[in-house]
Formats: C-alpha cells, structure tokens, sequence
C-alpha cells in the first residue's frame, strides 16, 4: 500500500524540463485575488517568456510582480511537475526582442505585443510513481 | 493570418469538462504570495473536492480561502480550458465523508485525510484553435 516518495529534480534538471515544454499555467496576484491562466513560454537563459495582450495577467503582474508558475505531464502510471516562484516584469521596448530569439509561437493569433519575462527565486521538481486504481486507499474512520 | 475567436464553454460544458477530468491546479494564497500546485481532484454536485496533507496548501487557505483553479487539455491544433475562482473550505470531520463517494483516488499513497471542498464563484471555459507554426507571427518594429 505503499508509493515511493517522490524523486527530486535537481535544478539542472527543473530546467531541461522547463525547456522541453511550452505551455504552462501562471498564478498571479490582482488586487485581492489569486488568478490562474494557462500561458505558452519559452526558455531564454534563466528566465521564462511570455507574451501576453492587454489584460488581467499583464494589470495583476504589474501591480504585484509575485507570481507562480507550474508544468507538468502524467500516464497512468507517473506524473512530473515543475513549480516556479519568481517574479514578472513587463520588459521594456528595447529587451523585448529577447522573445523573437526563443522558440515562442503564439498558439492564437491574436498579436500579443508585450513581454514578461519570470525570473524564477525558487523552483521545485518532482516525479511520481502514481498509485493504481485496484489499490486505492479509502480512509476509513 | 487570423484565428478564430475562442469558442465560450457555457457552465454546462463547464462542468461536463470538470467532470471528465481528474488532474488540475490550484493557486492559492500563503501569506504575501501566490502558489500553485498539481492536485487530483473530483466534482461532488457543483463544489471540487481534493484531499491533502497538513502543509502549505492547507495552511494557506486557511489563512486565506481565496482560490484559483484550472484544468486543460490540447493537441497540436486545439486547446481547452476551464478557469475556475472560487473559495476553499477544509471540510469538519462530519462533511469529510463526501470524498469517499467521488471518483477521488490518491494518485500518491500518502494517507491525505483532509478534504476540501472549492465552491465555484467564477467559472470560465474556452476552447481555441490553435494557430500553427508555419503561420508563426514575428512582431517587428
């Protein structure tokens, strides 16, 4: 009845993992609230890049840069997720060209001209050995 | 070079989509900051529910039930997507029995005995199409 403990990603690995994906979900502050959207990303050294159009992302990391932002992937059998805490920031017009060197295609046409860029203050990784349905344990009083 | 609009989910098709899923993430609160992280989670009537351990995500709704939460699923042409804001409740021991009539089953085997439940107060639902990369839009100046 019992999984293995979850295996660590060390930091080189957080980030081949970052590399290898491109769509990921940011939470960020607005005003009082916690937001959630799902973003496609680059790497660009050691920060993330997005693109995103006027609107509540852009609003909520420029009032409050705090921000969070998770991938993962999963079978049946195993799952894997990195998180990233960090900070955002609008780049200004003369780094925003960083985005037109990193692999980000924006999944909707829609012109999204400006660029944050995350700067990651902690990352954690971890892989699964997820639990199989015909031992599912049912907490019982 | 244009896509279409994203097609609106009505909460129906909300739902339909919360239903058949079971993997999402939860932002959330922990004093000053924003995290997220991967839960498995199942819909009893219009609330979620998920389980978890004693730790952060328990502590910070507690201090703070404002929560954001999301699930999606895409291809090389499509994506989908449900948002949902809503409040976080850590079920007393006489609710905590919902979790054992739901399709909830313990990805890790970690004995995770706190339920909780997310009342929805917002729900947003979009599905795109994707644009693909050989109509790749570069801004330049």
């Amino acid at each position: 009845m019992t999984a293995d403990a979850p295996r660590i990603m060390d930091e080189d690995e957080c980030w081949e993992f970052l590399r290898s994906h491109e769509f990921g979900r940011l939470a960020f502050h607005l005003a009082d609230e916690v937001h959630i959207a799902p973003i496609n990303y680059a790497v660009d050294h050691r920060t993330l890049l997005f693109r995103t159009a006027e609107g509540s992302k852009l609003l909520g990391i420029v009032m409050n840069p705090d921000v969070a932002f998770e991938i993962d992937e999963y079978d049946d059998a195993k799952a894997a997720s990195v998180i990233v805490r960090g900070t955002a920031r609008l780049l200004p017009e003369d780094e925003a060209h960083r985005s037109e060197n990193v692999p980000l295609r924006p999944w909707v046409a829609d012109f999204k001209y400006n660029v944050v860029e995350i700067t990651p203050t902690e990352m954690t990784g971890r892989r699964f050995d997820l639990t199989k349905p015909w031992t599912r344990i049912t907490p019982r009083d």
